[in-house]
């Protein structure tokens, strides 16, 4: 299969057109497009199951045809709590056809279960989730309502212009004062950006500007503005209909948590059981062995009441409050040591506790996000977390599709390392990143995949305009040189499934090397100094998404990829979505217009970008390069 | 990276030469060969692997280079019971280099952790089992030593020459009289074939000639001699150094057994919690819903230590008659029903079991083979079976590249169906099948992949030779229209990794269109009809197979594949072999002999097909087909 030919690959997902769920199974659709060496007589689809580790068949039927395919129509009754499933394809004729179509696409030889699709039993992430589009909000560098508000103990004031210590020890004590109220006061500059969510990090009482390393769970940092500034961000919020969302540490506390200072004093006390002590009270297990951060033990009953068993739970009591859901900080790390491994009893927990609270309020239970900047594989899909941040299935790969090169020359890659790894970000081809794509979420299953969210850059990483080629001095990208793969990483975010997450400052162009850097005070003051390029791109963008339903719950069925280019359907019911994010230049996509069953190119609307062309009965795609196009195509008649 | 160049590729394997395993971790190697991209003084090695589900990284040591390239080593710390790692390879110069290297090859994007190498903490399986050839007998079809013995009640008796019935319900009552006697009678023949191991399914007293319908596991079937035959042929077997592995069905037992006759009678007897019954006494649940064949329900703890808790366990007493492993007959299933899954706590305590009583009578343990016809990714690496019957990884790869077609005309595929799946068996080619091997065996694991026998055919397929075009009558394929691919399939399955098992008959060009009617009566009486060329392939093979260490322990790596040819290293510290399995003719296959480490073709030995030509510095391989070729290689020096 040449790459130009990913539209001629037979297609299933989980989204609603292709897999309606039902109480007992579900009913699953492929479709099979026609191609010159298949015919729709030849075809036979069949369903493979895993029962009791064994495989069970069952032939699909043929619902519809037309123009461009046929639709097949198959029931998958549900086996225990994960039902995994996969597709053989085969056609009749001479020399036979052999196609397995998994969740990674389709393969013309045998592949194990690994990439199987998957039907899961137990209840989904709220239904609400897929229409979000978060904006993310580090509270300290977002914007100050109180001026006057006296810094603590541990604080080093800066004034809201000085620029930012990016590393070592000064770096998180570096403090602006920002606090929730101002937030509160910028809900229409979400708003403006069709942000129906905020994520605000953390804002229990830490010894830092990021409060990871919480000393209480029982008040808001009074340097943010305390507990009522917490109730009146949360009910202004709520007023405009925007969600929230907070951020909780489950894996450590700080080392001046209460807890911690009690076990420490005491080892007969309830809190002395809520870490690993290997020699009390000064050797301890610690996050990455960064003492000021002792590594909590989930094995003690009473460390798990108090943070998420039951209704008087840290994670019952945010729920309460009126939060829309938790992000959980190191949640891949939450819960494991060496051979003891509670990840998954920790995510149930406080899946079921957030789900009896809003049960007990008459609310629909929230949304569990966690933090796994890794592979999340065989933490997602089950009852637990509904999804991850997606740096393995969106970031990294999208990173190095648009890595725009540092002042040694563009197109050459600069030097930054690679969220973690020991080597410089890579420059890869489109086709190479297409498959991380498509690996990583076949592994992670769709329902996990569009319950996680999209990032670009958050405030532990550099910024994406940074990656880009945008510059390393910690502001504003105003000279553009970044601008260009900044939007293609814009338009890949706005349009691919997941939930999109703006890092407060991406929307102006903002740059910066690393986590710290890039906790840059937003510069309200300055208008001016924002790129309006950038900013206006975001507005177009964000209000697609928000627009239209195929880009918020269709499915992803990709047509072509290149070293330059990205081309993929977003289908749903009600829309077509093409959409064509194009890098460099490159020998033009040519799809044929039977494939997607258009009958002229006049059918398919510019939403963004250029126009399709039409020669030789097949659409001609844009070819030179950078550029983010948009189209809308008819809708089919789909499966009915 | 053009199929011509996988021996460019950087390298790591399980194999001694890669992995030395050690108390507390091991020393890992990969080789990364010179190529005109990547020089020495370029390249970086980065180990990668998961701790708390998180990385950690290190960085890898030059640590000798020679003409072909350069040896990296690195320590990986053992975290817990299984720790998962690859390697990252980059290399500098204008544009980087980003590879990654895991289980499945390499890769130039990111992948998932599901390919990751795995070092295992737990003891690994007994260290003979590597240097095995298994020799499979049906008893009752392999050789009969008492002509006079009564048939069983269920039986309806036939004469050694007669025709097998191989569908409906006379085939499993077809009896032909084969018993243990003659087995022992024809371990000559054995030991002719190189064969060190015998594994003979069932022997317990069953209601048909496969017996996997147990009516006790107290006492071997007196139709096959009895308890005093099976000592004997245990005993004649061990007087030769010929290992003996018995075979036990865990999943369910006969209707006729003792346990679920008692069960049936007396719904408060311990048996009868023995079984499933959704309503006693009629409805139960049942292997494939065949009620002659009613489930066991592991939840039960007399089951347990009836079986293969402790002593006096069924597990255990074959063990103590002299057993040296057990192959656990339809081990996928066995434990699992819907959300029950208690099949690694029944291979574990299986395992434990047979390493106490050998523990007890001073031996080593033994091997725990399970089968396994599918994806056997989750339940192998650990402390539970060793190894699987690898019809996955090897069987289904085989057969999809050597299909010989059928009457209809050669290179058409014939209609044999494809190991359970309702599709014909496909014709593929030998980089399709190659990508299998690899992506299985990256899943299963390297000490599962060499603990894991490999096979043609079984008792439970049609015979190998009809799937390569041999004929469909059950007879020998005199003519050899079968023979050419039937013998690539041998070569492939004595120089790839795991245990060849080679199924009575195969050795004669027997052939067969499914399991029952491959139970060929073994033609003693007539050898002027076994196909002597076919006999004589299996002779030097199996020779091969058992003279070579390479072939028996050493590494995997692939130089080269194609539609036509599969071509791959075994590498031992002590010899280095090169195989070159070819289809059918194709543009022959150039390796730089630089590449090899050789200084010229004269080096290379040719131990089986045509010899090696040299061109422009190339070793060029024979490119006319069909042909099996073995090389021998000077070893090279290696890391150290």
């Amino acid at each position: 299969m040449s790459e130009g030919e990913l539209w001629a690959q037979a297609h299933h997902d989980g989204s609603a057109r292709y897999l309606e769920e039902g109480a007992d199974g579900a009913v699953a659709r492929v479709f099979v497009p026609h191609t010159a060496e298949r015919s729709a007589a030849d075809v036979q689809v069949a369903l493979r199951r895993v029962r009791d580790a064994e495989p069970a068949w069952t032939l699909a039927e043929a619902e519809r045809t037309d123009a461009s395919g046929t639709w097949w129509r198959v029931e998958v009754p549900a086996e225990g709590e994960v039902t995994r499933y996969r597709f053989l394809i085969g056609s009749g004729g001479a020399r036979g056809g052999y196609t397995w179509l998994n969740a990674a696409g389709t393969h013309a030889h045998d592949v194990t279960d690994a990439h199987d699709f998957r039907l899961i039993a137990h209840d989904g992430p709220p239904d609400w989730v897929a229409d979000q589009l978060v904006y993310q909000v580090f509270p300290d560098r977002f914007a100050r309502a109180d001026a006057d508000r006296p810094a603590p103990a541990w604080a080093e004031p800066a004034g809201w212009d000085d620029p930012v210590v990016w590393q070592g020890p000064h770096s998180p004590v570096q403090w602006y004062g920002g606090d929730l109220d101002g937030i509160a006061a910028h809900l229409d500059h979400l708003e403006r950006l069709n942000a129906s969510l905020l994520y605000v990090t953390p804002v229990f009482e830490g010894r830092s500007v990021h409060r990871y390393d919480a000393v209480t769970f029982d008040r808001v940092d009074p340097a943010l503005g305390g507990d009522p500034a917490w109730r009146r961000l949360i009910d202004a919020a709520h007023a405009r209909g925007i969600r929230i969302v907070g951020d909780l540490t489950l894996n450590h506390t700080g080392v001046g948590h209460e807890w911690f200072r009690r076990a420490q004093a005491d080892p007969s006390s309830p809190e002395a059981a809520f870490y690993y002590f290997d020699e009390h009270p000064d050797e301890y297990q610690a996050w990455w062995g960064i003492k000021t951060l002792p590594k909590l033990d989930h094995r003690d009953v009473e460390l798990a009441r108090r943070l998420y068993e039951g209704d008087r739970s840290v994670v019952a009591r945010g729920i309460r409050d009126g939060l829309d859901g938790w992000r959980i900080d190191v949640a891949n790390m939450t819960g494991r040591l060496g051979t003891i491994d509670l990840t998954h009893q920790v995510a149930r927990a406080v899946r079921r506790t957030m789900a009896d609270v809003a049960a007990a309020s008459g609310d629909r239970p929230g949304w569990l996000l966690a933090e796994h900047g890794h592979d999340a594989t065989q933490d997602l899909g089950g009852d637990g977390w509904h999804g991850t941040m997606d740096y393995n299935g969106f970031t990294r790969p999208v990173w190095s599709w648009l890595n725009g090169g540092s002042e040694a020359g563009p197109g050459l890659p600069h030097g930054l390392p690679f969220l973690g790894a020991p080597v410089a970000v890579p420059l890869l081809g489109g086709d190479a990143v297409a498959a991380t794509v498509r690996q990583v979420h076949a592994a992670m299953g769709w329902r996990a995949w569009t319950a996680s969210t999209t990032h670009l850059d958050t405030h532990d990483t550099p910024r994406f305009r940074t990656v880009t080629g945008g510059g390393t001095d910690g502001w504003v990208d105003r000279a553009g040189r970044g601008r260009d793969r900044h939007l293609l990483g814009l338009a890949l975010q706005m349009t691919l499934p997941g939930v999109p997450t703006v890092y407060a400052g991406d929307e102006l162009g903002l740059t910066g090397v690393n986590g710290e850097h890039s906790r840059t005070p937003f510069p309200w003051a300055r208008p001016e100094e924002w790129d309006a390029a950038t900013f206006e791109a975001y507005l177009r963008w964000t209000g697609l998404r928000r627009d239209r339903v195929a880009l918020r719950r269709g499915g992803l069925r990709w047509l072509a990829t290149g070293p330059e280019h990205l081309t993929y359907l977003r289908e749903h019911a009600d829309e077509r979505l093409l959409v064509h994010v194009v890098r460099g230049r490159h020998d033009p996509v040519r799809v044929p217009l039977a494939a997607l069953a258009l009958t002229g190119v006049e059918d398919i609307a510019t939403l963004a970008g250029e126009p399709v062309r039409a020669r030789d009965g097949a659409a001609v795609l844009p070819a030179d390069g950078p550029g983010a196009h948009l189209y809308a195509l008819p809708p089919t008649g789909g499966p009915a």
